[in-house]
């Protein structure tokens, strides 16, 4: 019997999730509305739960809301994180998100401020109904060449980010993502092989 | 100044993210460990909180550990979500999700559990590093002509479902998932359009 996939050649989608990086660092150059919308569309055609669609996206390109997320965001960082992140971090890496943190992130030309509509979706279901749009959304960025990133450490103050956006209290902030044209080119992703967390039929039966 | 992605044709990601439907009927027709090793890892291309990959993915194939999975979904959905969803669904929707918890699922060749190890992530950035894996893995499905679903009913049963496939308490099931040949073909999601959720930096300004 013919078995499901076994004489395709490989989609090109199998490359594009292999050059999907976290940038942190952006050039100075815009990014158009039509190629946010082609992004921000991708997105949509994620899975949520009862279709329910619970997304939201604030897209801020206004220089000064942009300062303004960055300082909330250094704000969050100083206080909250950066002491947890040294310890846990490789030095390489913690060198890369503190500059992100810093910075980095929010002199991209747009900020995404991905929000779920917590009376469009039930609350236990939004963390499955709003990553997959988010990821759909990083995916459709790297392939039309543009830097993202996955962040969460500014919705750590939903309240100050939900006040600078204009969010109103039923609106729950899940992530803020950089959008531009990279500042340089990212090697491929580090990544454990496959194998070493897959099992068959039972937990810890080799695959 | 040139526009990022202003000149390109549009890769074929856009058209692949379109045809991702959830499919809850499959086909009796078998998928290689070839194609499901491809699948799984894409899913690992997907970012992470400080790049922990804390996924883990058990395949269950053997016919009596998905019927255990299917009559414990069976039970979930009977005890806790089928009033619930028939209030709250379209009839057509309510109808395919309950042939799918009562049994279409779980006739899927392959299920695969999703789950974390909160050993290796922070339990804050499970979700936000999990679903995005999640949704790697379901488009690599679709691109490679397999029907698959984001099911999350049964990890609402976590300590059974762990007990079925052997799970260490410390590593959290969040999703189940049907991977085979579809039954039909299913037509393109509905969705919203991306302009009805989408706000110019402030919330509420049309994009």
């Amino acid at each position: 019997m013919e078995e499901a996939g076994s004489s395709m050649p490989l989609p090109d989608f199998f490359s594009l999730v292999r050059t999907q990086r976290a940038h942190r660092a952006f050039a100075d150059r815009p990014v158009s509305d039509a190629v946010i919308g082609l992004v921000l569309e991708a997105a949509t055609y994620a899975p949520s739960a009862e279709n329910r669609q619970p997304w939201e996206f604030v897209v801020v390109r206004d220089p000064q809301l942009r300062a303004r997320i960055g300082d909330l965001t250094r704000r969050v960082w100083d206080e909250r994180a950066r002491d947890f992140a040294r310890r846990r971090l490789a030095p390489g890496l913690f060198a890369d998100v503190e500059a992100g943190a810093t910075g980095g992130v929010s002199r991209a030309p747009v900020l995404v401020v991905v929000a779920a509509d917590t009376e469009r979706g039930l609350a236990a279901t939004i963390p499955s109904s709003i990553f997959p749009a988010v990821q759909n959304l990083l995916l459709a960025a790297t392939a039309l060449g543009l830097g993202s990133a996955l962040t969460t450490l500014t919705t750590g103050a939903a309240t100050e980010l939900r006040e600078i956006v204009e969010m109103p209290e039923h609106v729950v902030p899940v992530a803020v993502i950089p959008l531009g044209l990279p500042a340089r080119n990212l090697g491929p992703p580090r990544r454990e092989p496959v194998s070493a967390h897959t099992h068959r039929d039972r937990f810890g039966t080799s695959w």
